[in-house]
């Protein structure tokens, strides 16, 4: 197989073509991002995933900036640099300010290290929080 | 030194006293958490970390609740126990409903798995990210 | 020392060389791959890399694919580029077919996905899996 | 809401009932294990999360005891303790024997200490593996 | 906002240049590099995280060198390659030679290599290490 | 096999026997610790892990304390429990203060969050770096 290869609509099966058509409707997008092109080697996975993707971010009890941001703190503490890209990209489209980014990434920071001190230190969960 | 052991107030130098008053006056709380009682034994630790999530978690362009979600989207990803149950009854406390609980694990937990589709399929970026 | 820099056949010491040797002759390749060109910089670490990888990858109770599926599973789950560049093409050497990379991708992703929403609801071990 | 705690088949709604009665059917088991008890919390999180598991776990290209043992790899590297307490299980259910667990764990242990190798030397991908 | 850009002395404002004209000062540099460039998008989080660094890695009951080599372990670790390459030049800067690169290289692969034994084998800490 | 069993000495094998008394001799200890008792299940990994770890943990360019620091700082970022309390005993052993202790966890907290500042504002490496 080598290194895998976008599949582009023109080449695609019409299973993959009809997931790409929901999301260029849903998203209101010319194209799909490369994302989908990738995952559609596998057809199963990229059905799957799409339409958990939908059902995830759909607005609900969170509104779709924050998950967004909650999207963005995940692939930062990953080093996910694609996803990185694409949901700081999804992140503005949604209304993220620059001064929201930047808090966004203070407390992302802030996290991972208080997260290793805990781990350093060893600290017990308070009785509270186990009730 | 053994393992490390928590700093109780009655037992607290001058300077550590100083930081566990500033967090029970600022977060109106009876007792500091175990988190700070255990970065006591290093008071400069303690008063750098202390000031520095004052500082972050203060209400800005990201509203407390929301800053909460993100602490805790990242010690799910890093697995940090102590980290998730005290940042979890922080959200509560700020205002997280079970609904937005669910939906925050949902989000983490497909964000965690596309991130890892990216990097198994090289996904590379999209010229339009990098913009 | 600057940035690391690939050490060649040619201009390797001869402990370097005779691992490289070894490498050549167990895996019938004209060149050893870059990873092992930059490890040659710390011969001790190279000779015992070659070595424990020599024994942990041969054929035993798990067949070499199901090795090298593994440590795809790993390297995606890390992020580690050339690792899963790599031992992307090992697999595929070992018979991996499109199919079946579809389907590890899935795994690796779903358990990434499972993974943290253990963390998130702080999931308890049943007991029957502590006997 | 507290701590998160687990839901059990009597006090759960009808749509959780029925992923609950799925799960039992398809895997043989008198009750859910505490994952699927926990996610009840969420029946959306539930549902989707189970179907994904059903599809992508069901024998494929990839025989069950192959998935399960990319579960536990995971697990391992992520240090999740209860998915990796009861995806071993699962293992040993589909067959895998302690040498097989071994080799599992001597792969993983020697891809994470090669995966690191690799970022430190920083080691460019060999333009073989780009094809 | 699109893709974060750096900003350069000649359009910082006066916050951004103080803190900038400190870094040049304490470390004896021309200019600052990447990374305050990037930060300095947001002034808060320039100046604190700055002032933690400047304290954290002074020298005291650890050498610089040290603290520099710990530094490139967790950013090995973490896979940060803007880290990885920006510490490993201060390490060297702070004396490291390339015998101590190779060691620290090789301790670094193999605690990430036994951290997973010790994940997948569930070893429970021995009572000594609990006093 | 069920959950892994430590190995005690009395029942274990010859080649087993052979690397807990070379670890008991080197180390002047009068019984292994735990995760060589588990580790046994496979004694292949077993003699390999030990003598990796003998020949990367021994004096050299670095001395043992400072391979100590590191190794703790690489099972902090991990998150091992083991590991932590495991390797931060050794420290002691080898020296380790509490001045140096609190100093490593202030180190190690900074590099983890500066690791994510960077992904998230994905800081390009300054050229001076790539030589």
């Amino acid at each position: 197989m080598g290194k895998p290869q976008p599949i582009e609509y023109a080449d695609a099966s019409p299973e993959v073509k009809a997931v790409f058509d929901d999301i260029k409707t849903s998203r209101n997008v010319p194209d799909v991002n490369n994302f989908w092109k990738y995952l559609a080697n596998d057809p199963t996975t990229l059905k799957r995933t799409w339409e958990s993707v939908k059902e995830v971010m759909a607005p609900g009890a969170l509104d779709p900036l924050v998950k967004e941001l909650i999207y963005v703190a995940v692939s930062v503490t990953n080093n996910c640099g694609y996803c990185i890209a694409s949901h700081t990209a999804s992140a503005e489209k949604a209304g993220m300010t620059e001064a929201q980014f930047g808090e966004l990434m203070a407390v992302v920071g802030m996290a991972n290290e208080t997260n290793r001190l805990v781990n350093g230190y060893r600290v017990p969960i308070d009785p509270a929080y186990e009730k």
